[in-house]
């Protein structure tokens, strides 16, 4: 058997959090220090003797750690993390800006080619599994088309924006598919499907107390870009309410790609995603990432990698041998 | 752009002509010939001009030819084609009988070696793609339980069965998922399945004209392996009926990941296939490895490999910046 992967997470909110307890899942892994920009003495994490260190201090725990699970934002810190500690450390992330994902690969491919370490960035579940079953998908029906769904889940981005306008105490908002438009597409018809059509929008608002909802409700719904191109409903509710039911962080949705191997024969993959945290799934499958990042630098395999890169056997603490006989 | 991959097709009856189709659906690949043990003069090919030659021949066509896909059965044609052909050429097979996998590895894995080729065994989607699902969903959810359900689909070694009792004439058999297995499961209760409460099977039976409905029953629903540890359900129908409602080969089913990441937070990965063409699937899949098995060749790595041991990647035919750009 192999020694245990010496593990560190850098940053502490809820993903970082989530790596902590995946770690405790995984055997084969091992936790050795979280790493924060806060007071360490101030960090509540899940095991209260977990080790907390400042992230300044990272350079001197080099020989003691294998691979850095990042947990930051993707909006300013891991374009600037990730390529600075890949100079240092085989590191996994999952910046999921999906426009700027190129330039991010080629800033951290250079460091890390540079220092000779491996680097697996954008895991994840959106970029990450849902990149690969559209990659699957297109590969094996060329001839089809590819719908990714996201939700019923709450978004983050959205939730803020609601927060923001005048009048409102609090809010979150739902991204909520259209069951319609997924009944269609696993049918077969390849619908071109406007984005009013795949997905609708749902808020939940906690008033202030002099607000009039109105003027909120219109404020929302006519959001450019958040809300505007939607269906959107808004529905008032008391604190204690939001308190009550929309604490969780539920998330998920469908990747399908519907296609055609001949005149007669329609074929549909699917995929699906039920989460209930989707922090807590997302740092899942950085952890099983950063087993494959410990194996490929093990390997001498550096450079920036991504999940299309990595073959699917290297996450799974079992022997090639045994995922042979058990799963194939 | 890469020179288009120059394949071979090894066997021509549904997988066969499957593949046929789907290499017409992939332009940077190319038919180069259908190689069978018949006379090559009485092939009905998809395309009336395909070439085909004969099995026998084929050793002479080696340096016209990047991979062969081998679409034999796996009772008895894969265990001696595929290790033989691989002392000659970068192959592709879909060996599907899942307890001898192992040894079938060890086999292909030892002449690849020693000719310095690349073999890739067990593509397909059950093993092939079902696998590569429950690989990752325990590899991500490392507390959870994994469950396969096949179906609604035809299933050619049951329609066998049927069709050896005396009094049948011909009949189809379906294996059909329970509904309210994979609700619960769904629902993330995690049950103990038995075999009788995850399928049931349905047979289309056209009697003989003296048989006796009765007795065929019987014989189907008591069936040890086969019928007996299933609720089955029997149905006589005419040969027109037969004919016209019971051609294709439709199937599928479900590999469903349920697990928890933490006490409060349940989480489900579901992967779903709906195939009108369960051979065409299937070629489609061998088609895709095919690609990735002349890319492993032509970069020296050589070896038995199954999908476990491929980067994703590999199977698609954009480029790797073209892949993070657009599909990451």
């Amino acid at each position: 058997m192999d020694a245990q992967v010496r593990v560190g997470i850098v940053g502490y909110g809820n993903l970082g959090r989530g790596v902590e307890l995946s770690l405790r899942l995984n055997p084969d892994m091992r936790l050795v220090s979280v790493f924060t920009r806060r007071d360490p003495a101030s960090l509540l994490t899940v095991d209260p003797d977990a080790p907390v260190h400042r992230i300044d201090d990272l350079e001197s725990w080099r020989d003691r750690i294998d691979v850095l699970i990042l947990c930051g934002g993707s909006k300013s810190d891991l374009p600037e993390q990730t390529p600075s500690l890949a100079s240092a450390f085989c590191v996994v992330d999952s910046f999921d800006t999906h426009a700027r994902i190129p330039e991010h690969f080629a800033a951290v491919d250079a460091a890390a080619r540079a220092a000779g370490t491996t680097a697996v960035i954008s895991t994840g579940w959106d970029p990450g599994l849902f990149s690969l079953q559209r990659l699957y998908g297109e590969a094996i029906l060329p001839q089809g088309e590819t719908y990714t769904f996201w939700g019923r889940g709450l978004s983050q981005g959205h939730s803020d924006a609601i927060r923001r306008i005048p009048g409102v105490a609090a809010g979150v908002q739902y991204t909520i598919p259209s069951e319609n438009a997924i009944a269609r597409v696993r049918a077969g018809e390849r619908p071109e499907l406007s984005t009013r059509e795949k997905h609708t929008r749902e808020c939940f608002v906690v008033l202030e107390d002099d607000a009039d909802p109105d003027a909120v409700r219109a404020a929302i719904v006519s959001m450019p870009d958040y809300f505007e191109p939607y269906d959107t409903t808004v529905r008032f509710i008391s604190a204690e309410e939001l308190a009550r039911d929309h604490t969780g962080a539920p998330h998920g949705g469908f990747v399908i790609r519907s296609g055609t191997t001949s005149a007669s024969a329609g074929q549909t993959v699917e995929f699906r995603l039920g989460l209930d945290s989707n922090p807590e799934f997302t740092a899942s499958v950085l952890v099983a990432y950063a087993r494959a990042a410990a194996r490929l630098a093990a390997s001498g395999d550096h450079g920036a990698k991504t999940p299309f890169d990595i073959a699917p056997g290297l996450l799974s603490p079992k022997s090639p041998d045994q995922l042979r006989a058990e799963l194939l």
